[in-house]
């Protein structure tokens, strides 16, 4: 496996250790881990910090120039919000884990020429499993969704 | 003025009175502020605080159908990023002070659905103008544009 694909899986891993949604993504310039992060939704409150949010703000304040050479790595298909991050920043790649517990906005990505992979990683998607079976109303609220049991 | 956007406003002079980006916004649901802030990319070293997703932030974690009965009231136009983060929370309805200084994916926002007001309000467009004329760098960097002087 990818080390930095890796690194964001493990982030998943821990999220999910936490008690959190198990979402995690790395953010790479130049062959070196720049920010890492994880959903921090239960764990913070935070209904902004998905794990490509989290991986932007642990790497700090850039040169517009840094995240042009950037690739993002997620575990999971970028919603909206991430997208929209990712194009503000102009960041060129992304390689997610999987799409299939949740297709993002990859077309918005591609529509603006950024180059997706899909890695379609089964412990990413065994990880989002065993989260939402457990979790269902917390996984409807990190995507906007009302939940079915409310 | 309306007072929620007189508020949104209030947030932006806030932030530049601390040396910050002018930039605030209030999320309002059934008549009441739920949450307000504005841009911390100064202040707090973050490249996701905006001031759109320092509102989100500050409301809190709230049902999906809290967001969708309520208004974002912002004094620049939203970049990709807020308004990815507009479109996963289904907020319906956009209220901007000016997209003179810049003019962000309001063409997405439509495109989804959601309604846009732009106030052209010459306030926000004198506080923007008044901080980008002395940190030209900053700017840039908060829009994920290169600087001319680098």
């Amino acid at each position: 496996m990818d080390s930095f694909f890796e690194e964001a899986l493990n982030q998943a891993k821990k999220s999910f250790q936490e008690g959190g949604i198990p979402i995690g993504s790395v953010l790479v310039h130049n062959g070196q881990i720049i920010g890492k992060g994880h959903n921090r939704r239960i764990q913070q409150g935070s209904v902004i910090l998905h794990g490509e949010m989290d991986a932007l703000e642990n790497a700090g304040r850039q040169d517009a120039a840094i995240y042009k050479q950037s690739t993002i790595y997620t575990t999971l298909s970028p919603c909206p919000m991430c997208t929209g991050a990712i194009l503000l920043y102009g960041i060129p790649k992304v390689v997610i884990g999987e799409n299939k517990t949740f297709l993002g906005a990859e077309d918005l990505l591609k529509q603006h020429g950024v180059e997706v992979v899909v890695l379609d990683n089964q412990e990413c998607v065994d990880l989002m499993d065993a989260f939402i079976q457990k979790n269902p109303e917390e996984w409807n609220e990190d995507i906007g969704e009302e939940s079915s049991k409310k």
